[in-house]
């Protein structure tokens, strides 16, 4: 059986844990909390949150862990047959990933753990995000889902890393980034009335006090 | 005939160039630098280089691209056909793409372009260059190449993008981040001789002067 190792803060998990449930595949989750240690490096070689413990090893990394499932297992498509619009997808994909996650990822330690971030960072990254949010406006469908009409791997990047940017965007400049972008906030709402994403909340909420106490303790040995 | 939409200047565009000098396929250059102009947008949602035409339409973002090639064009395989193989190899391009490109791509302004990099984004980018580096020294085979024996698409991004982290290291802070990788630097000499490296470097040094330019130009805009 699939073996999925993270925690249930991690947005990233979280992404491959809503594939692995809409898709019916069954699976057991590994409490990994990852980082730079040696027992950490032995299966992811980053660090990083999520892995997936397959009969042939370990993979990392979440759009490759999510390709590899959609090719090997059973279950819903999450992704079209047809080579150009799948790559429209994954086009999709990597547009939320760079240009939105990783640069509201900037503003995170300010945002959710009660830290500073430099003015420079924060400088560089504001923009980026917007142009980020922008880009999406432009190639997404929502129609209703950001590929089309069916839910795919775009859908999961988009509810777990939008949401998270509409947050910095309260928090830290006190904006709501989707003012002017209503099917965003639309999708964000017909996502999370699913009930498996109810699930993944819930046990997102039980375990944020025991990742907050990590993240603070990690912090004050830096 | 496909269409690659770029520069010789550009790493990213040269992947997908060598990708397709490799596979041995026919295809046009058109010349196009993006960019926030809405031309530029209507080929490429986030207005970046490289872009595939195809007869389906546009497609954006380097290992996208690669990945479509790789399924639906002919031409000698830069990937393995099983589906767990394939994954790590795509786990290798992340890690270079995320860990070491993206991350030496802070101080490309500063390392080839004339400009200063605020020392927070510095301080926040090396570590994670080098713990990038570490990263595919931990995972990459270098038998001789990056994922094996064969070629792959692996390799491309680690020939463009571990060179110009090398360059990073040495104009910024006079080190040489592959002092400890000596199965790397073999690796760097080895791809080098390919003349279908030797036709892109030339491509690419024909045409600094006037990228060099546009950037300068840009700059005093802002």
């Amino acid at each position: 059986m699939l073996k999925l190792h993270g925690f249930a803060v991690s947005n990233y998990y979280n992404m491959v844990k809503l594939a692995l449930l809409e898709k019916g595949l069954p699976f057991e989750e590994v409490l990994f909390f990852g980082g730079q240690v040696p027992d950490s490096l032995k299966i992811s070689p980053r660090g990083k949150v999520p892995v997936l413990e397959t009969e042939q090893g370990f993979l990392s990394e979440t759009d490759i862990i999510l390709d590899y499932i959609e090719q090997t297992q059973g279950g819903k498509p999450l992704l079209p047959a047809e080579p150009f619009a799948r790559a429209k997808v994954w086009e999709l994909v990597k547009e939320i990933e760079l240009y939105i996650e990783l640069t509201a990822r900037v503003f995170y330690p300010q945002s959710f753990f009660g830290a500073e971030v430099p003015e420079p960072l924060k400088a560089k990254a504001w923009p980026e995000l917007l142009a980020g949010l922008a880009t999406l406006k432009r190639n997404g469908l929502f129609a209703p889902y950001v590929a089309g009409e069916r839910f795919t791997v775009a859908d999961l990047y988009f509810f777990f890393s939008v949401d998270l940017a509409r947050a910095v965007g309260r928090k830290v400049y006190g904006v709501d980034v989707l003012e002017d972008f209503p099917q965003a906030v639309a999708l964000l709402e017909l996502i999370g009335q699913n009930p498996h994403v109810a699930a993944i909340n819930e046990a997102k909420a039980a375990m944020f006090p025991t990742f907050l106490e990590k993240v603070v303790k990690a912090r004050s040995q830096q």
